[in-house]
């Protein structure tokens, strides 16, 4: 069995210098949140499965009792004007297990990438920052100067050393190896406390590259997903608060 | 030395379109307890070794002191009526240990399903609920619509969201891919509590399967050994009991 | 670069029907204290080295500051007389780190060992008892109930179900996959309390193999080193007895 | 994708005779400290990068903004006089993540010196004391005793049984793997108490390499740097002993 395995739903579609958005679990969930809403909003079709032996050996239950192997899925979008370009949008179930899965798997997605002639890829995650944020900025990285410039102009953040660690998974590695084969790339990492999933976060992330590629996505239903987060957070805090308090009036009371 | 090594025992079976029911280790031990209860009560003959890398690397020592190389087995049966199939039965000592060689170790089982013309699979196991059952459930998930229809129809109970982590390990992985290649399969999980070998589970397990393959099978000695777990399993509630007043006493002494 | 390198030192060995004996690093180093101290006694002559890519990636140093990097080694010794056997002694610094690193040794010894024609393998290690033992018995499995027989008159105990676990490892392998390439071969296992290198339990060992194989092995240097490791256990139970009376004095005084 | 990518910057230079050094990632980061002040003060030019599947999945964040998969990188430089050396100089942002990695990347990074008819290897490390250290020594291993003897006439020491575990990782393996390709070697360490990163110990060793290389190294950069680095351990000092005070008034005053 091959270690990845790349199965086409239906028939190629014919795509003119797409862009490659990647979105898959990750830190608050941002890049998949942000890449499964756009996927909906902008009603991408699956053209591709992909699965792989450093996938955890596991199938989910769909709604109807049916199975579903863990995979990987590339959706297609067709532009439908002069300013907007055609999309392909990786998302799935899981990262690779193994360091060398991970690489396996980016290198995968590049070959499809140089198959379809993609001429960018946008990386989507988030960076967590262990701490809660009122307003999550977009932090950026870029296989190039010219294209950390440009960026900026979107009002994406580059700051010095930040993140520290580097970018860890697919998002770091789809622009680092595709750097290699000549492949011109950017990371939007959406700050988030990553403690929950993180709606807001994606709902940043997607703001910019709506800007940036002219998609008009709505954003409607993130802001309600991100609304609902807050309220199961704000559950959460306050059953701690009045776990701590009861704990303080019994040390009292002893 | 190749990832997976397939060894005949004897010639080749001749059967006609058989299914496939895997019973390896998991939760409970259940789907392993099923299928070599099935085994041994039909007659079933083993036909094949497989051996893998991703095994440990260990021998057993059997009773007469030989060793024997821990390895999955699959057992083949002749149908002995119209209203019977033939049958090819997989279980084993271990299932892969990585999640490479659980894929691979798979792949190897269908090959050899689609070689023997399987038209069926049936994997069992265990949905382990770390609480006591008076009477376990059959939980079920299938590769089509049609065939959870036909599954509930003998009693197989469907769960939105069940199990919630999916079907992991050889009991999925026979389904996940087997869609894939064409095969269409059922899984039958027992509910366990998940604690101890849950022959009890099993049992449940092997009497939904005997409504639909009509193999006939007598479950006393299944029972025999649930009757045993549950001694056992109230030897050590007991005991537990025992300790708990006993410190409790200590307590109240001191 | 290959998963396992063998490198010949010197011309190939002309041997007659060969036994393999093995002895690696394990419980109380029983086994590699055997075969070493065989070689050393009968002056067998190195011929093969084999490195892995699955031992650790380290090089230990020598007395005189020179590099050796860490591998398995494989010793000959012809018969003297017509009573003894030619044979392949095999011992070095690690087994393989991963279980599939272990069934890839496994297969390069007994693929070598099928090339010298080996009619027979034994195969040395520890069982490991967890409590102090007077007199180490050895116990034994194998390849074919014959052999468990012949093994029983050399005084070798075979307990139904001991070990437990069976036997993990290259002592295990060996005999379970050279069974399926049709190998003769036996397991000896001399019982060993675990905690310590035990050349006491390694000379019980080397004293049965020697009668089933009349190597004629003088065995006083094993003896000095049973009696320097027992004074060792000895002074570190009087350190431990010494402090735990202590602490027993301070809580009464206290 | 292959499990190591080897990738040129520019063309193959002319090399005669180079030795090749070694300093990566290790205890107190010695060997790379070491070889990246090499390369800066002599001014070596990058000419190969290494990319492997067993670095993990990253990528860093240059300082403009720009993204560099993690890898390994070869510098070579030109002898300046007849008593200089041609030399290759490999450093990188990680060893291999795995045993299997590491053993890849030795034998990739070797059959590139065979390619260049490197002559002689130097691999730079540490050696962890676990204490503090006034002046640091040379600990040496060598792949030959001829070698032994030249680099003891150069102040390097050899302790009998020193480091103990033998040498882990890319500096143990380039001379393990290399005496049996036939390249001779020597193993610098410098003796560091393992902490903090230590420039200190990376001067002694380059002092060393200095002397037996005619380098002509300037070393008031990596002085520098140990004066920064023993201000921060002092302030650390500091901190600790502040806090165990402060904590013994308490249970004084208790």
């Amino acid at each position: 069995m091959e270690e990845v395995i790349v199965r086409y739903i239906g028939k190629k579609p014919s795509l003119k210098n797409p862009i490659l958005i990647e979105g898959l679990p990750g830190i608050g969930n941002v890049g998949k949140l942000a890449v499964e809403h756009l996927i909906e909003n902008i009603g991408a079709k699956k053209f591709i499965e992909i699965y792989s032996k450093d996938f955890p050996p596991q199938v989910f239950i769909n709604a109807d009792g049916t199975v579903k192997l863990v995979r990987n899925e590339l959706y297609y979008y067709k532009a439908k004007n002069r300013k907007q370009h055609d999309l392909i949008l990786l998302t799935g179930d899981y990262q690779g297990l193994s360091s060398s899965g991970q690489y396996e798997l980016a290198h995968t997605i590049l070959k499809i990438a140089k198959e379809f002639n993609v001429k960018q890829i946008f990386t989507l995650g988030g960076y967590g920052l262990g701490r809660e944020i009122k307003e999550p900025h977009v932090i950026g990285a870029a296989t190039s100067r010219k294209l950390v410039e440009k960026m900026k102009s979107y009002g994406v953040i580059f700051r010095e050393n930040e993140p520290g660690g580097g970018i860890v998974g697919a998002s770091g590695l789809l622009l680092g190896i595709g750097k290699l084969y000549g492949f011109e790339g950017v990371c939007l990492m959406g700050e988030t406390p990553g403690y929950l999933v993180d709606p807001k976060s994606a709902k940043a992330v997607l703001k910019v590259l709506d800007r940036v590629l002219n998609i008009d996505v709505d954003l409607t239903e993130l802001e309600r997903k991100a609304m609902e987060i807050e309220s199961i957070a704000q559950q959460l805090k306050d059953l701690e608060r009045a776990a701590r308090e009861k704990s303080e009036d019994l040390q009292y009371i002893g």
